[in-house]
């Protein structure tokens, strides 16, 4: 079984409203040293052992699914665990 | 400067439909060995020094803003960086 925690943001060069927003709100709550705020998405996926490399499926899913691989940009952390350590 | 690296998901208790959706969806696309789908959201901030410790202006943004603490649980990293490291 492996563990897998995907994070997915904006690409630089995209605008990022909700980031944006934040960022003026957490001011307006006087945490004026802020300096820039990203938002993004964030998935824990308990993926069970297959013939495929889970790097590979994992490269998979967010390009098929999980990520707009036009706007957003994805990285990923894996790590085996005992099937009584997954979530 | 502090790039600080927040991760909010559901509370265990918390039913989280998104979560149950792309799992399926991954089934769907022959992902079977998808056990578990947890979503969340996913925060990176810089946040300049002051004269308050970090890790107390970052339980305080997540707890006035950043997650409803009644249904989501937070946790973060904090790495500090030199000024021209940051986002």
């Amino acid at each position: 079984m492996y563990h897998v925690k995907i994070y997915i943001t904006y690409k630089e060069s995209i605008l990022d409203p909700q980031g944006e927003t934040i960022k003026k709100t957490l001011h307006q709550l006087n945490y004026q040293n802020v300096a820039s705020v990203t938002v993004g998405k964030y998935f824990e996926i308990d993926l069970a052992a297959s013939d495929e490399a889970p790097e590979v499926e994992v490269e998979r899913m967010c390009a098929e699914l999980l990520a707009n691989v036009n706007m957003e940009s994805y990285r990923y952390e894996i790590e085996a665990v005992s099937v009584n350590e997954a979530i």
